[in-house]
């Protein structure tokens, strides 16, 4: 039994090839590289029936995940996260068939679990027994807990301002941690003078080859989770895109496998903040790459990304699947939150906030149909984000009643 | 198509029977109500195959859950949560099969949402519009979030010293939020009043009967997840006690449908903190009832439960199963959590931490053995408690090295 039929590495720019024997990081012309398969091997083998009765993990697929040796796994038990239908703000919305993906279930509370899950197996394997990385908070979580569990050492590096529970996760996994008096750009320097200095491996979002697999589970579990039938529309708030181009990739590769329709792509949304919107900027003025943002700045921290590496990736993801780009306001964010919150009683992240907020507003112009169904991608628990939530709460003593205007959360 | 094979409602102290028509809450004589089903039927068409191809939620087990119509059915996609491999923390416990069930990966963040899942969706069918209870954080958030994906209106009391995020989940819900300055008892008699001056559904834990069928699902899970052949040792963190109630009834209707052997039964054991161990001085004293502890106080605060309405469910569930109860040092709890943290990458609640540290103590007593496969439930996410993890970290400037020392994390 072939555990994966990974294949080799490949720049998609400039088309040089690489082994995944060795620890590669960028091609030497600078792009990020992506992991091919042996797809002619797997269409003769690998069929959909044989995910009956595997775990309810993203390892089901691991015949086009790149680890190749099941020893190396290093699972917490990720993936297969819920599609929820979400019928109120749905009708609120006119998109009756609107669904989350709920990426709050899943280890850390972060579909960076997912990247990091593989990421860190494939560096198990890979021989790495140190890592280095910048975050926004989230990715540095999920990559420190996967490394501990792995025997790994990991430093990590993020903002000051970065969500403080992630900082504690970093701590409870034991990892090298330390803050930055700046930006992800900054703890991005930080790292790359350690990686030069230290000979730590460089596990920066998209410097190192493997996450965009465990992202790319989320597009196969979509797929699978609607019966090979694909949705009309995915939303996914983007920062450095990963998610996208992994489910983009993850399409493709369903495809190419005979398990999807060759002629029917779900259109991809780019969701990004008006305070951080590079990606949107370029996708509106028909460019191939981005421009760095001045002066990011986002409640939806995740998605505070003022360059990202891939972003001729995701340009090219939205491009390709007739997708587009889109920023919404912090208000909007903040507003949309509250409402499929207390509409559906699920406490999204406010990235997963504005994917919802963009949906409303790509309804609204009707380049979302009524008859659509549309996926929005929730990348995170709304508990890591207490802040999000303000009001005040009256307190009782002992012995009192409930006062009668019940209206005590404003 | 049958949906529920519910058939009525029992009082295990009087055998009084009650309908499950009917919004019924105690026993006239006091106790709790537990459902039953019926058995007879669903022996001779419910057969684990039926599972298969079934989504990977609690729902798959609809036949032996008190929901009759599937339309009633209020879910965010709870349930089926992973069972991981402790191979690091279980060698260092001399304990080579230790799993955690870990049911930080549901929505919530805690296991509370399998019993408000079922609970609110059971209500929802029983018309209730709006529902009070008291709650030391997690229950309140799993309930407000569930009703107000129902509809239904909330009314949640809990104590000033609850976790902070717990607080924020109950206003994202958009429920009536009240604090008290006090404990969940203090909170149980507001609720009391306001129920009997509002004429609002009391969901206060085993008030209303249809919780633990949710909470038994774990145990429905666990037996499915090691191919119906049980573990030898559960251990629970017991404030309420519904899980450990829960799981003794899913493993008992699985001997009588026979889907499990029914000649062994896990050993359930219930896990307190020295600082409120009411179940464990019953235990040791061979009593089947409770005395309320005083000064009750410990920093797992989800089992800081004084008096539990089901305590002689619980200890006739150890007993029944050979198990026993035993409490955890405050010290031990922490140690244990971070020892869990950075050894398995698993950063898990002080409630499971304490359940870890009791599977150490009984292994030492040699009351676990070195070859039973030992089940630890992690019942909620560890990031629901950033306040366990302490410590300072160094703060750099833009430019910075990283010190050589990497020892930021004390």
């Amino acid at each position: 039994m072939t555990y994966s039929y990974v294949s080799h590495l490949y720049c998609p720019k400039c088309e040089k090839m690489y082994s995944t024997k060795n620890q590669n990081q960028l091609c030497e012309c600078g792009s990020p590289l992506l992991v091919s398969y042996k797809m002619d091997e797997l269409k003769e083998v690998f069929r959909p029936e044989n995910l009956n009765g595997r775990s309810a993990d993203l390892w089901r697929y691991h015949e086009i995940l790149p680890v190749e040796s099941e020893e190396n796994v290093v699972s917490l038990g990720e993936g297969m996260t819920p599609i929820v239908k979400m019928e109120k703000i749905g009708h609120d919305m006119k998109i009756p068939n609107l669904y989350m993906k709920d990426e709050g279930l899943i280890p850390s509370g972060s579909f960076k679990s997912r990247g990091a899950a593989v990421g860190v197996s494939k560096a198990k394997e890979l021989g790495v027994t140190e890592l280095a990385m910048p975050t926004n908070g989230n990715a540095g979580a999920a990559w420190s807990l996967y490394s501990s569990r792995a025997g790994i050492k990991s430093t990590i590096v993020m903002p000051v301002d970065a969500p403080e529970i992630t900082r504690k996760e970093c701590m409870a996994a034991g990892a090298n941690l330390f803050l930055v008096n700046g930006l992800i750009g900054d703890a991005g320097q930080i790292v790359a003078r350690a990686v030069k200095d230290e000979g730590m491996f460089d596990a920066s979002t998209l410097k190192e080859p493997y996450r965009i697999e465990g992202k790319k589970t989320m597009g196969l579990e979509i797929a699978e989770q609607f019966n090979w039938e694909v949705p009309d529309v995915i939303l996914y708030p983007t920062g450095g895109g990963v998610g996208l181009i992994g489910i983009y990739k993850a399409l493709r590769e369903l495809q190419e496998l005979g398990w999807i329709d060759a002629d029917k792509m779900p259109r991809l949304v780019a969701v990004q903040s008006e305070g951080c919107a590079p990606i949107v900027k370029a996708w509106e003025e028909g460019k191939t790459h981005a421009e760095p943002w001045k002066d990011a700045s986002t409640i939806a921290f995740g998605i505070n990304v003022a360059k990202a590496l891939g972003d001729f990736l995701i340009l090219e993801g939205i491009r390709e699947t007739n997708g587009c780009a889109i920023s919404v306001s912090e208000e909007s964010i903040m507003t949309e939150l509250r409402a499929v919150s207390s509409m559906e009683g699920a406490y999204v992240c406010p990235e997963g906030a504005a994917a919802f907020a963009a949906a409303r507003q790509l309804r609204e112009q009707e380049w979302i149909n009524d008859d659509d169904r549309v996926v929005v991608l929730n990348t995170g628990a709304g508990i890591k984000y207490p802040n999000t939530i303000q009001g005040d709460v009256v307190t009782l003593e002992p012995g009192d009643s409930v006062p009668k205007t019940k209206e005590s959360v404003q």
